[in-house]
């Protein structure tokens, strides 16, 4: 079984610091309010990733933590799974229009953006 | 631009408690080692939002928190949204085969299984 992702935007900057994610004119509205929320929760498509090889990859050696031994994709933060999906957690600095300035954006430029959530509403309202 | 989920398990069940998902066997593998995890983040699928008028909705009033104007579906948790991916942080108990049995799962019986990933490897590793 397969499902349809529509990519609602893009990353334009990728800084060491501060990164910006433009959200396509269509979805737009779905911002209203973002304001009032720290920090984000991106998902985004590794589309450099998106391929049979990447996509069939089950197991790793992650590179980042120093490790030597094999894990399994779902145990590892690799972006070659199943599902090229990246999550990352951000704090929201400001939304100008359909543009937002995110600071920790672990992402490339032009990567496309799959969603944005509140970390939580509690916390934040 | 458009990308492909495919999905990698299902919902088997899902208790106020206890719930558990089932791991496609051609993803099996992508588990090893995911019993050294005590935190995931699980991504699902909002299949009963999948169609158009729920994926077309960009602004809605949020009922868990007793709100009562608008939100852009970007600022809240809403399921009804352009992608309709669920997220949701649980507890691992136990892996057993394909089968994992967590707790905090906040999705229904037979939503499809999107990607699972550690919370985060330095906390846990």
């Amino acid at each position: 079984m397969r499902g349809e992702v529509r990519f609602i935007g893009r990353v334009t900057r990728a800084g060491e610091d501060l990164s910006t994610i433009e959200v396509l004119p269509e979805y737009c509205d779905g911002l209203y309010r973002l304001g009032e929320h720290r920090r984000l929760v991106i998902l985004y498509w590794f589309h450099e990733r998106d391929d049979e090889r990447h996509r069939g990859t089950l197991q790793v050696v992650p590179r980042r933590h120093g490790e030597t031994e094999l894990r399994g994709v779902f145990a590892s933060h690799s972006p070659s799974r199943p599902n090229p999906i990246g999550l990352t957690e951000v704090e929201l600095l400001r939304v100008e229009g359909c543009t937002l300035t995110v600071r920790g954006l672990d992402a490339f430029v032009d990567s496309p953006i799959v969603d944005i959530k509140p970390v939580s509403m509690d916390e934040d309202s």
